[in-house]
């Protein structure tokens, strides 16, 4: 490894002071330690490199490193550190403990950098660094997806416009170049439609007709366009106002860039030709006879693979400590799956090696991300977890216990005892999938030794593998080795016995209340608005042995955002069931989600510069 | 020189089968050949990488290479090979000539490449390559635009919600975080309206008032969204009809990337403090009272600087035949400069040296790109040009003598006397700025003796300092020897005499009224629907001084794209004037100018794909 000495100053600098007092390793160096050859990296600039997937064809016999997911406790306005304590874990196991390790983590959305959020690179002495490049353009990932999402909702938006206005034999003329060709797209179009002709001139009228209307309904169009911006003006607008758009307006609106489906599938494929076919399988909208209408049909699932061809590859980064991380994708955690990709810990996996380990980052609580990343990515990668930590604090238990924010600090061990219900609850979900759970609690200065030793007994109580405190914010993996350890120890001495929660050809109204009854503690679930009947024609339409990923809110166990603690007792509403057919998933909507945040009265912005003379950020958190 | 020989096939493949049949030399062998030391370097990938300005400290005392801009007749539908003259005539000086040499081309916008014109690396065996790169993401600058100018809109758009829906007290606790403080953008705004004071808590009612209160008239806002995509339904829109933003809904429009102030301004700076400030001026708006309001009242303007601080570095690539190519910038021709940008030139035009040559393309004819080049991209960066080319072919002078497209294969004297009165106007306008002209006029195999000689011989009656036959699409570089032998023969032997063709202190009418008469031909210029007025409004708001960027169709030298030729006695109509108060131009618009196209019925992205067994692009064009 090539690991970097750290001097931790008391207090904690700010975020940004942190990350640039240290000088990055160069990337080639940082990808030379950890073994991935210079032919398979393409570096953007000198501390961030994309790494090729070939190298899963030359890795394709080693053997695999230990799997750990971190996830959280119900998140509460106080913050738990996921994030910080993923960085701070591999930094421990790399740099202290001197195993191989990577760090996966999701790359982060501008619109949370510049709102309210602020970045996602961790925090204090547990870092990714140039903490800059990653909260910004990263190496463009998001902008392609932004890209390939807005090409096909353009082309959606002209075929309809083109269909309305110009006659069938208009229509095919110009979509054949004057009956010049068909591109090799428009005969995969033909194949479908079973017509068997090589030429424009050999189809007869009705063949023409078939060929060149879609015959959308307008109403029917569920694709949206997406932009990187928390931009509330745009959750609900109209468009086509124009005078050459002769009247033909259409109500849409905008989604943030990573709530895009685009996103989802990136996180989910093995390789470029899988993403290519599931970007042709994204249903778009129906035909007014009721047909599905995919981006294969629209004619630019290639043009969206050729736009995402480098973003297919994941970013190899480093933390603080010089220990390697790789960032990729970041689908949205209430309405997507909400883990990094599936060729990131491919790739991570195999680089580690037998003696390492891969810590991966499942977005929000314990019941949205991990239930996700066991049952639809793991499902999907075919990939074995083998250890869970869970990140919790005392003072966000105690608000989970009904304590104000502002009285998190003060010692409250009934409050505690009350609030450590949400923990002991996750606890016990993640054991249901057969894998064994370290917690990992965040210090405080204010927690009290009575608060930790109330958490520690009964997280042990209710199945925890061990319960270690840990202090990586202040002292980088040096304040985290008793948790690698532990964590190191759980998946050496625990046999792992992974399994999914629910079986592919269970119903989908089973896998619901599956997940409804034994990660939410629901009593029963409510099929509201002919949902069971959509299910139904979801199975019907083949889709039936999707998994299904819930799109609830992170802040209760329960589809309410007041019921702290672990609740149970309510019937979940289900209000709505969509289907992402590129993606592969079914979800439920479970109330409303916001898919479009917006800027608050001092955005971050307001904070952040650039000084000209250095070229240095500043403000940036 | 790092040269390549090319092996030129008959017929002349396609641009991507020849693009793909070189393997490009790494960017990091292209970079030493030019002089660019490592630590100027950011690779991206190993074909391109960002140069530092930080190189421009390092050359400054070094002398600087001949400039020669590049620019073309009045365009046709049948393309005249600007680009690829562009490509092929350095191709010819670098490879064949062995002069050090730099091509200075623009990024293209990703919405043609889909949509109907395809790429613009050149063509043939001229070509900026890998064009895939080229033409898709290149370093990402565009995208980072489409981030900044977005994140502008949503910030005004936001900062209307929030002041119509709260008190001026809490707006002021809110923006200040409960009194809590001001950051150094805030302290920029109290300087401006005069108040003196530090901290939250001691400024009185009104100063609090006028500190909070934007007081934007919706009405006036003209910061417009933009998205780097053909999207015809966003050039008229309505947003903020959801529920939470509670009625407050605007009329506004979507632009295409290129066509956003940001990118005009990206091509004008001359380092990061100098785009840092005119990001800040930046006008948006007006308050209710009529006050400008700027981007950086906003408050965001540090961020949008933060955004494109990567974006200001040009990007090196290289032609098919291993010379080097800086690619940056690709603001809008009709509504902006529609040059690339300045720091790209400088530090060609340092690297290149003493016997050295730096070609630069100026959008759309003459009396456009090359106008503005000299105007305006000249007077700001103060670069003296020592030549002008300027690219025409017999079939588009036919064309422009009123021959239809299907027909300018066949010979036609009589209507090529009459066409070439474009071309011959062209050359006396360049003549004005006491600029040398080379013609290059580009071969094709209907082209006849007797027509390329009436070319030659009107030209050099007009003051061309040559005429030069050239087939570098089907020959690369040694197609162009002879145009590139006598492009430095006219910078070695013409003492060079540029002048501007007005002065800062002439008054703004005064400065359109010139361009119209001694530039386009016109009799005279009516100032329409009060914009003389607002000409004068301009003036006392201290714009005075500001070039003029004229907002024409490119296809006639009059207002009129019908208008063929050399067409004069007409009147130039002046329906509208607008300011860019941060790239510091005042723009007349002279018609309606599109600034969002739209997808034709076969886009282009019907033939773009993928292979998924090799990863290679195929149908781009």
């Amino acid at each position: 490894m090539t690991a970097r000495k750290l001097q931790c100053k008391v207090p904690v600098p700010s975020d940004i002071d942190i990350a640039q007092s240290v000088e990055p390793l160069p990337i080639a160096s940082v990808a030379e330690a950890c073994g991935i050859l210079p032919s398979e990296l393409s570096p953007y600039g000198s501390t961030k490199a994309k790494v090729k997937l070939s190298i899963l064809d030359r890795l394709k016999d080693h053997s695999s490193a230990k799997y750990v997911v971190v996830a959280g406790m119900s998140p509460t306005p106080l913050g738990e550190g996921k994030s910080t304590t993923t960085i701070g874990l591999t930094q421990a196991i790399g740099a202290h403990l001197n195993r191989p390790v990577f760090a996966c983590i999701r790359q982060p959305s501008q619109g949370p950098t510049f709102g309210i959020k602020g970045g996602a690179a961790g925090g204090g002495y547990s870092q990714v660094i140039p903490m800059e490049d990653f909260n910004l353009h990263g190496t463009g990932d998001i902008h392609a997806i932004t890209a390939a999402n807005n090409l096909l909702a353009a082309a959606i938006d002209a075929r309809i416009f083109h269909e309305v206005t110009q006659s069938d034999e208009n229509l095919y003329r110009r979509l054949t170049a004057e009956l010049k060709d068909f591109t090799p797209i428009m005969k995969k179009r033909l194949a479908k439609l079973g017509i068997h002709k090589e030429f424009p001139n050999e189809l007869n009228d009705e063949e023409r007709r078939r060929f060149a209307r879609l015959d959308i309904d307008p109403e029917t169009v569920s694709w949206r366009r997406v932009t990187d911006v928390n931009d509330r003006m745009l959750r609900s607008i109209t468009v086509g106002q124009g005078k050459a758009e002769k009247g033909i307006t259409f109500q849409t609106s905008y989604d943030i860039s990573v709530a895009s489906e685009i996103m989802a599938i990136l996180a989910l494929v093995k390789d470029l030709k899988d993403m290519r076919e599931r970007f042709g399988d994204i249903q778009v909208a129906r035909s007014k006879s009721g047909e599905p209408v995919t981006a294969e049909d629209i004619g630019c699932a290639g043009a969206m693979t050729v736009l995402m061809k480098d973003a297919i590859e994941p970013t190899l980064m480093q933390t603080i400590e010089g220990t390697p991380v790789l960032v990729h994708a970041g689908p949205f955690g209430n309405i997507a799956h909400g883990n990094s990709s599936i060729v990131q810990d491919m790739i991570a996996l195999k680089l580690a090696g037998k003696d390492g380990f891969v810590v991966t980052e499942a977005g929000f609580g314990a019941d949205m991300g991990c239930e996700k990343f066991f049952n639809i990515k793991c499902r999907t990668s075919g990939l074995q977890p083998d250890a869970a930590v869970i990140v919790a604090t005392v003072r966000a238990l105690k608000f989970h216990g009904g304590v104000e924010p502002k009285n998190a600090g003060v010692e409250n061990v009934e409050a505690l005892r009350t609030g450590v219900s949400n923990l002991l609850r996750h606890i016990q979900n993640v054991g249901k999938f057969g894998v064994p759970v370290v917690v990992a609690l965040n210090r405080f200065a204010t927690d009290t030794e009575a608060e930790l030793n109330l958490v520690k007994e009964l997280c042990s109580e209710a199945g925890a593998f061990d319960v270690v405190v840990t202090e990586h914010y202040a002292q980088g993996g040096h304040g985290a080795v008793a948790l690698a350890t532990a964590v190191v120890k759980a998946t050496e001495t625990v046999p792992s016995n992974f399994k999914f929660l629910y079986d592919d050809n269970l119903s989908l109204k089973q896998k619901i209340e599956t997940i409804c009854k034994e990660i939410y503690g629901a009593a029963g679930v409510e099929f509201l608005n002919g949902t069971d009947e959509k299910l139904e024609q979801f199975e019907a339409s083949g889709f039936g042995k999707f998994p299904v990923c819930m799109a609830k809110t992170q802040y209760s166990f329960s589809h309410n955002p007041d019921l702290k603690g672990a609740p149970s007792g309510f019937i979940v509403p289900i209000r709505d069931v969509r289907v992402n057919c590129g993606a592969k998933f079914v979800f439920p909507l479970l109330g409303d989600i916001s898919t479009m945040p917006g800027l608050p009265t001092r955005p971050a912005f307001f904070g952040i510069d650039i000084d000209c003379e250095t070229g240095k950020i500043v403000g940036l958190s």
